[in-house]
């Protein structure tokens, strides 16, 4: 497994597996990997020649007052995990290389952008379309691998695919949980032993939703207002938002009588939590 | 020579290109062809295996006031002198195909598009590096090739190309000027007989500021006040902007002892035309 640092040397490297015509597939991280970043690398591996991953804490991607400084950064476990997985390739570029001095340019995917989560993170999917697009053109891969945990991104970064022409095609893959529901999140580790419990607050939430959709209720506000109460029943749980809304412009939606997501943002103590499910129109 | 609209089709045939090791040249044009244009196919088909030229009408780039609707397409002869310069492929997609219905991803340099020609054109830039972001995408090349021209233009698409890392060399070529110094534009075909000759003195300003320099006047104030009372003369030239500014940020300098380039816009009539000239500080 190769360790790359410098973007040039990279583009080196990526020059020469795609003269041999070897497929690439591309897992982009912060870091910290748990298990839904390993179900990534793993489908990458069986789908291409040639693997890399990016373990890069974006800082484009935060708010001045979010926990840039304190998102772990467990990096001789995470190359041990990527070795193991057979990774061929861990690109592990520095702010300077990634952002150096007069850096101005930036991606921008207009209205999906500040809905959701953007709303409460402003410029946060700034920085993930303006990072994804760097990687995308610094790696060229053929499959770009991101996990549905985070729905809004993936619909944004296929959205830039799309609109930007990558040549690239978008998997995404199922979130991962551990035990009573909880989605692996990096920022799991933020929570102490009496918010752990709490924070299966999420999936309970969702699950409720799931079941009163099979019961026949298709009225989006009720359901929503049904979640919320079932998370305002945990102490340390402040709601960030509740939301349906359909899975291409992230337009909030009445009825639940097309595909939608279902998603939320929910603060543990001072941990910021996501999730979400999909419901296809099929289903009901 | 071929010519496509598709851009899928266009994936297929370059990926079909690239399997074979050849190196692609990319001239961006909005077509009405010119001697300007033909120098960058020349240079594009002197260094590369394989040369592709687009002739797309940008909306993006131009304001709801500006002439899209007026602006020159000659298509017939466009093809015509792209098939005797032995370009191998022209992508000529429409509208729908470059901004489907949904479309909403922007790419901004931020800063550098604000200024110069970014001021009395408000969004014009972002769609330059927007349209040149996708067709990059779409095409991948080796070398792209831009005239001197659009300085402006140049200097952003080469910030985007470095702070996105897309994996292509700029080239920039001199402008190619007709008799009496005016540059060649597609948008002169506006120009009257009786605004023609007044159309050379953006030509002449710069040619004075030229001269004041070899003189020994660094002063870029007294420069410019020079060169704007030269253009003054002219019953129907109105200026926009005149400006001597540093390369790398476009920010005002007062004293030419770096290398900078001297940039003017100035209407004749209701022709707006730009010019411009490179100062390097080794020639003073």
């Amino acid at each position: 497994m190769k360790v790359i640092r410098d973007p040039q040397k990279l583009g080196r490297l990526i020059k020469e597996v795609k003269r041999k015509g070897k497929s690439v597939g591309f897992v982009p991280t912060m870091g910290a990997l748990h298990a839904g970043h390993l179900s990534l690398i793993k489908e990458a591996r069986k789908e291409n020649d040639f693997v890399a991953a990016s373990i890069f804490v974006n800082p484009a991607q935060f708010g001045p007052a979010e926990d840039l400084k304190k998102y772990p950064r467990p990096l001789k476990n995470d190359l041990l995990l990527c070795r193991k997985q057979k990774v061929d390739l861990v690109f592990l570029p520095d702010q300077q290389a990634m952002y150096p001095q007069g850096f101005v340019t930036y991606v921008n995917v207009e209205e999906l952008s500040n809905r959701l989560c953007g709303l409460s993170r402003p410029g946060h999917f700034r920085g993930v379309a303006t990072v994804v697009a760097k990687l995308l053109n610094l790696i060229g891969p053929d499959r770009l691998y991101l996990g549905q945990k985070d729905a809004q991104q993936a619909i944004i970064v296929q959205r830039m695919v799309k609109d930007l022409n990558f040549p690239v095609k978008l998997r995404v893959l199922p979130t991962v949980r551990q035990e009573g529901g909880l989605a692996l999140s990096s920022r799991n580790v933020y929570l102490n032993a009496s918010q752990k419990p709490q924070a299966t607050v999420l999936f309970k939430a969702l699950s409720l939703a799931r079941s009163l959709i099979d019961q026949g209720q298709t009225n989006a506000e009720r359901i929503i207002r049904r979640m919320k109460e079932l998370i305002a029943r945990k102490k340390e749980a402040r709601i960030d938002y509740v939301a349906i809304v359909d899975l291409e412009k992230l337009n909030p939606v009445k009825k639940i009588d097309q595909d939608c997501l279902i998603c939320l943002a929910v603060k543990i103590g001072k941990t910021r939590l996501i999730d979400n499910l999909v419901i296809t129109h099929e289903k009901n």
